[in-house]
């Protein structure tokens, strides 16, 4: 296998972008990345897209897009695994150079969200869960996200106050970063007056509807060197599933799936959680980025909440979580999270990050973990600064 | 990059299989293959579906497959590129079995089609052309296939009796497959009776609307000799794209993206056209067969449909073509199309195609070209048979 790096990445406008539609997007971010990355051509692309068909009656999306960005004839796929849809990309770009077939390929993920009424987007998401258990019997994803948290607070002693503090540190990065929807600060006590969704979850504990794109290119380590761009190498990459029905699973305070990725890509990096200094981790929910930290090995259940109230997941923190501002306050186009957050981590680690949102401490090793619907499918990434 | 081959195979009934859902299709396909090839775990698996959104409600379908067929945990992902998802899903695998990544992977398909209304079905299966352009002014496949063909008779004078003995020649050989969902023989009267859908192509220049699964595993050469068990190596993989909108191509009487995927698969394989002695294309109405013979190389443009009225394609044929009775008869449930040709493509090679439909010349090399839409993307695999 071939070693594999991140040449150049970017991103479109994130929020209800009204005025473009998915192909506008996907380009915004593609060119973008092919801008940055200084490469004159592309031998293949991924695409990150949770359900074209049920948002905008599109599917068949990567030819369309290779089209719409004058880039006609490439190979060209989608994937698809719910909101993990993006690492998926990210991961397939990373094989597929790593193989030799292809020496640079883009990993891209769009999601036009907002073209459907509201009660759309909520059937569109479920189908994200299990449609013959779950979604018949009335379930969405706040309400079963809401269920985990019931479940982490009765066994572990986790408070509110906790989940509030991982909206308002997301909210404050996310206020340094330009592509974000929500770039505003909030309160605990903003999150806690917010209106109720599922309880214990307000409308501050759960990632928005967004449009948006993001998009990264990758090639050899060699070749890396010969464009003479700064460039982040893959380590590791790791997939895991889970039952993607809450109820089948023995315990739903942790993310099975993200603690199989996060292993299996620890294992290809040859390091482990003590090694890497910052992440960017799928907070589709409040409770989702404690349980996740729990999960991929950085805490011990149960005791992430307690880390966070003490700032230790901060920006000037011992280990920063979303620097970007997460799903949270940069927003959640679903298929094009996971590849944003590869955005966000390569930003990070070549000192690019905008507006002061920047880690103090130069990290030279950060991670990614998308997941997909409650956990049923989960993406990890390590990744370190070129040099 | 390592060796590959195809060790076993497996498909679920084809038809309206209204006692089964989708993730019974798709459980009955892959223990079969698990089965047939031996082995006692898969590394990963693909799973090529073009709506699971649309036609059940159900996305994030690759995690809830693992579960359903008792590998919950290992990786997988699904991939779509519509009619050509299955063919994606093998290329897919293939390549993370060369990369070394895995050892042990599943490429499976599946489609749910006859969960919904004949209305709803043609508009999933519209999301395949471009909803923007095409989709939007009416457009839906009879008719865009319509129009290709037309232009292909203008063009180069192909007759409508050349159009029936393609549907003639595929329901002969798809009488003798034991999962056809249309296993009747119809003559190329009938073909011509038959109620038109749109002028020139009948009801019976269509392919169906079908419920079904299929799937592959691939492994290294090296596990395919320690298994004891008959083997086809895969010598080359190829994807191409082109737009997907009819109107904006140069040439609609040509399908450039399987010239593209040809060529590179060839290439590949170090071989040509000539070295091949039979194939599985993607007839989803009778002219695309046509079409695509000459644009993967095997006849110059518009001599296709005179061979074929002389029997160069039927089974004992020169260059025999859908020996399984192709998308014609054997029905088209769109995601897993593309793996049931190397499903057939595979008995062929290892002389265990049922029913006295086994090709009399005991061929060595096959290969398969799957298609997306109007032909916007399409997937060729080269195969020959292991020793």
């Amino acid at each position: 296998m071939r070693e594999v790096c991140i040449v150049g990445v970017g991103m479109s406008q994130w929020g209800e972008v009204w005025r473009k539609s998915l192909r506008d997007l996907h380009t915004d971010a593609a060119l973008a990345a092919v801008k940055n990355a200084g490469v004159d051509h592309l031998d293949s692309m991924y695409v990150g897209c949770m359900s074209g068909g049920l948002f905008v009656g599109q599917e068949h999306l990567a030819s369309m897009l290779t089209d719409y960005m004058g880039m006609r004839g490439i190979a060209a796929t989608r994937v698809e695994s719910a909101c993990a849809s993006g690492g998926m990309a990210v991961r397939l770009a990373f094989i597929e150079v790593a193989s030799g077939i292809s020496d640079i390929v883009m990993a891209s993920g769009v999601e036009k969200m907002t073209d459907c009424s509201g009660n759309e987007a909520t059937y569109a998401l479920a189908t994200a869960a299990d449609q013959e258990y779950e979604v018949f019997n009335g379930a969405t994803f706040p309400g079963l996200y809401a269920m985990m948290a019931h479940a982490h607070m009765a066994k572990y002693g986790t408070t509110r106050r906790m989940l509030s503090t991982v909206a308002a540190k997301n909210h404050h990065n996310g206020s340094m970063n330009p592509v974000a929807q929500y770039p505003f600060k909030v309160t605990v006590e903003q999150v806690e007056n917010s209106v109720m969704v599922a309880d214990p979850l307000h409308i501050l504990d759960c990632s928005p509807i967004t449009d948006g794109a993001a998009a990264v290119i990758l090639t050899t380590v060699d070749i890396a060197k010969k464009l003479g761009k700064p460039y982040v190498k893959i380590l590791g990459s790791g997939i895991g599933t889970d039952t993607i029905q809450l109820a089948q699973r023995a315990d739903m305070t942790t993310i099975k799936a993200a603690t199989i990725a996060a292993d299996k890509a620890f294992k290809m990096a040859g390091k482990t959680i003590k090694d890497v200094q910052f992440a960017e981790v799928h907070d589709c929910f409040t409770i989702a980025e404690i349980a996740v930290a729990e999960s991929i090995g950085l805490y011990e259940p149960g005791k992430a909440g307690k880390a966070f109230l003490d700032g230790e997941s901060a920006l000037d923190g011992k280990f920063p979580i979303n620097s970007s501002g997460g799903l949270k306050s940069k927003g959640h186009p679903v298929g094009a999270t996971g590849v944003a957050q590869v955005v966000e981590v390569f930003k990070q680690l070549t000192g690019t990050a905008e507006n002061g949102r920047q880690i103090p401490k130069s990290p030279r090793i950060g991670m990614t973990q998308n997941m997909g619907g409650s956990g049923g499918s989960s993406v990890v990434h390590i990744m370190e600064v070129g040099s």
